[in-house]
């Protein structure tokens, strides 16, 4: 099982730790020292060696820092973490509500001028000790690089994931990589670049159609990389790692060892191009004044799925919708009060397992019964596993890696009887889902000038939910993906081939969650009749084929237009998921998509 | 009457003004010289004689500037002004479409390396001249400032406007001037800056609750002010308009010949705020090295109007709704094909001119029947007045400036029996402004965010229009106002008291045009049953009472809620507006407003 419920954050292990850190501190004459949720690559998820954060404080969220000084230690959590950091750590760190209070300000407000302040900068990136450094430079306070004082102390730290990578077949990956590094330095030789540097994995992954598995839930494989502006690539990985793709990658991508990666920035010449906000600082002061600050030259391309990718995307999410359909009908079969939310995170699994191409699930899953399912990040553990009761709604978010795609799906399900209430709420936030499903729009627009479509349901009865609408989503890579979004942070026009999550939701905290989540491609709308011929536009094509729960469903606040969707939606599902279901889970199906 | 049907642009006269202008060039050394259509003030409308640009080139549009060399002479012009252009410059100019093609590009398209083009200092922005200079440098090309060489062959060039100056009554205004100098005094100091330079006229008008008439349509006195950090404000201003409100500035503002304006600047201490993007170059170069780039002071105060504000515009709104009613009901008696635009836009202006308390239209009444209606920015003109036909829609766009209030108002009237294309086109309008009315949404979005939820039903049919939803009003003040804007280009979150106007619309090019605009304001929503009670809402009270023709509504294409809210509109506006009206016009209205 991929898995675990374990509870892992031992708040008990914390103090001792910190009073070992303070004393290097001492030792080194510096004041504080940051330690970040983050690794070199800046991804959401981190090895085990570089969970420096929860092995220090007990915290485990997906974000946040530590700003361990010697009279305090703050941890900086943002609104989704503020209860879950309170059960974590141990009442020497102070939670600290991020970002409201900047790491900035917080250090003004606790060092004396002329406090000096250690950082590993392989942790953090230009963007990130630039704002920093602004807000410190009037109160002589300094941010010194140290060796990372976390890596000094801890005995036990895990040795750096060296997993096999392997070759991601043309069949999925739709380009040769040889012709995505001729792509890529065509345009850096349009911009008067003669090289960029990639530090993302996922990036350096999609560009040489390679996968890995050092990062748990990522098919990634960590390393660095250079790309030439005559489409040679410099990749800084293991060579141990990389048995099983050297005639892969064949004679333009030259291998090097991580340790030569600085000498090479140092060894640069013309215009070098890096992307401030993910480049670790000793990368851009190796990189010297040829920097050109610029995007990751991947991640545009990367985002814009070709045919292959989408075709593997759309093959994916029928395999995975039957398993969630087989996890639903299952679901459906057991009396209120009899499962808790480990059985069905440990079924849908099991579900996922029987295909082959599954390897890894994409997140933990989360599965909140009642109250939890308020709780936007829940996952579940040993100790919160709660019974599903009748009138709970359980939220389960899931997905899977597979060969030829990734997935994320979000159904909310009745057990036995919810309030009218709940289920009002869940027509609104299933108008909204289904209002941006639906929309066309012009070309050009940024996922913040449409956010709103998905959002109108629930503020128009004084309601609304604190996360994006929805994120970009990888092809066998990051479930969680830049720079597309469906969010208000996101001002990069949608393009066709961009895959994203349509999520919208509804928490009402101690009582219930409600999540509604598929995933859908940005596609070229065609031209409709009495339309305006010479207008570019936009749609959207769904991937996820998975139920709705019509018990939740209050049809008379569903619009025809919304209804028409909504049974035309679940037409599809039966076609195309049943086929592929045992004939009880089929038999199921066809009850549960039947028209409103 | 305040409008004219002239034809301004003579094409004819362009040619042997050019030609003198190339002389003083050659005279002076200079390969080319810029003229702006704006003034020192940045402002929409300028005054005769500021211009320059219509008498040098014929073309009379309110955006758009020409850069004449000696070898050709580009007309920049945006995509409203594509076909007006051609009718109304000569051939020794070339219209260049912009912004596609900036003004540094094609400068270094026409000219050699080492090119020296002048520029007058007062007409242009530092952030125009930093844009410009920045595409130029490469080429070696150079901005020189020079005298303003139009003004010096233009022999009959109407003096500068010297319309006196009255004071802005304080029932009206809702805060004493002192107090406001005080409060953005209070936020000066806060930034650590001595003093603000103002340049936008009505940011000054603001300010100091004064009006004038330098302008057309707009209530303003051309000057500059600098506010101080105590509140003082040096007011540079031709003593000879100020006779009527020496009085009420008082003591704290002190008022300076406006050619002494740079010598003061240019004697200032301490951090001096400028706004880079409304002032001109020779200010910020007086000022020199004491600049801080900042907002306009005045500029989010001034947006968020105060209750006196809000109740003067309200009233103004029932005034004119009054004489907008007067005009609706008088057309509508009138037989299809007997009347000319014209004719519809002086019997509005007529109508308006009853009520005392107007000072001028807002801007020039839009009157566009059948295919003029396409036309967004349509002013008629003997040349162009076209009969209503059967079978036309006309669109309607005017407003009035009253001592309390600035309106804006569009209809969009059938004229017979219009095709049902056209009336399926004017529901989906109409559906879009009717869902923005009724919008709640939460507090910290901007224009941008929220623009989609007026354009929905178009876009879902294929169609759009290519302007912003809606922009910024003032209180007795310029009818297009920033920094709020219901548009794409919108960033600046959205505050209670700010006015807006709502005006989605469809052009059908050659065929017809749809416009539908009340001013709406915004206002702190209360909280709805079952709502988030933590959840700060925003939403709209509209100000604009006036019938929409019902007779272009599909009423099945609207939904409940939308009939719902245009039922109770017609039922508010036939209750506010009927009193006001004669008895005749009050029948009509009755009828005009029944339920749907």
């Amino acid at each position: 099982m991929f898995q675990s419920f374990e509870v892992t954050a031992r708040p008990e292990q914390g103090p001792p730790r910190l009073a070992k850190l303070r004393d290097l501190m001492t030792t080194l004459g510096i004041d504080g020292f940051l330690i970040p949720r983050a690794d070199a690559h800046q991804g959401e998820y981190v090895s085990a060696r570089d969970e420096r954060l929860s092995w220090l404080t007990g915290f485990t969220g997906s974000a946040g820092f530590c700003v361990a000084l010697q009279s305090n230690a703050g941890v900086f959590i943002d609104g989704r973490y503020r209860t879950q950091v309170k059960a974590q750590v141990a009442d020497v760190f102070t939670p600290v509500p991020w970002p409201e209070v900047s790491m900035g300000a917080w250090l003004i407000e606790q060092l004396p001028d002329g406090g000096k302040v250690g950082f590993d900068p392989w942790l953090h990136t230009v963007a990130q000790m630039e704002q920093t450094r602004a807000i410190l430079s009037d109160k002589g306070i300094t941010l010194v690089q140290v060796e990372n004082l976390v890596d000094a102390i801890w005995d036990d730290q895990p040795a750096p994931a060296m997993e096999p990578v392997k070759p991601h077949p043309l069949e999925f990956a739709g380009e040769a990589h040889h012709d995505k590094c001729v792509r890529l330095a065509d345009t850096l030789r349009q911009a008067g670049q003669s090289s960029a540097v990639i530090t993302l994995p996922d990036s350096i992954c999609w560009l040489l159609n390679i996968r890995g598995a050092d990062i748990p839930r990522n098919p990634i494989a960590q390393g660095f990389a250079i790309l030439h502006a005559d489409a040679r690539v410099d990749l800084f990985m293991d060579a141990a790692k990389l048995n099983d793709v050297m005639d892969h990658l064949g004679p333009n991508v030259t291998v090097h060892a991580p340790n030569d990666f600085l000498d090479r920035l140092a060894g640069l010449t013309g215009a070098v191009r890096l992307d401030k906000t993910s480049v670790p600082v000793c990368v851009a002061d190796a990189v010297g004044a040829l920097a050109v600050w610029g995007d990751d030259p991947c991640a545009l391309p990367k985002a814009c799925k070709n045919p292959a990718e989408i075709a593997g995307s759309a093959e994916a999410h029928l395999r995975d919708g039957a398993a969630v359909v087989e996890l639903l009908a299952w679901l459906d079969a057991q009396a209120p009060g009899t499962l808790s939310e480990t059985q069905v995170v440990s079924q849908l699994e099991a579900n996922r397992r029987r295909d082959n191409a599954l390897q890894d699930i994409s997140f933990e899953t989360i599965a909140g019964t009642g109250p939890n399912g308020a709780i936007m990040h829940y996952r579940v553990t040993e100790d919160t596993d709660s019974r599903l009761e009748d009138g709970h709604l359980i939220v389960l978010d899931s997905g899977g890696q597979y060969l030829d795609g990734t997935t994320d799906i979000t159904r909310t399900i009745a057990i036995g009887t919810p309030a009218l209430e709940a289920r009002q709420a869940f027509t609104r936030v299933l108008a909204g889902m289904i209002a941006m499903s639906r929309l066309r729009w012009p070309e050009g627009l940024a996922g913040r000038d449409i956010e709103s479509i998905g959002r109108l349901p629930l503020w128009m009865a004084g309601q609304d939910f604190d996360h994006g609408l929805g994120h970009g989503v990888g092809a066998y890579l990051s479930v969680h993906e830049g720079p597309q979004r469906l969010s208000r942070v996101s001002t990069v026009p949608l393009q066709p081939g961009m895959i994203l999550s349509n999520e919208p939701g509804y928490y009402r905290e101690g009582a219930f969650g409600i999540r509604i989540e598929n995933l859908i491609v940005v596609e070229n709308a065609a031209d409709l009749p009495g339309g305006d011929a010479h207008r570019a536009m936009l749609n959207w094509r769904t991937l996820t084929f998975a139920p709705i729960d019509r018990r939740l469903i209050v049809p008379e606040m569903l619009d025809a237009g919304a209804r028409d969707w909504l049974n035309a939606y679940h037409a599809e599902t039966f076609e195309k998921i049943s086929p592929r279901l045992s004939p009880e889970t089929a038999s199921w199906l066809r009850d549960a998509t039947r028209a409103l």
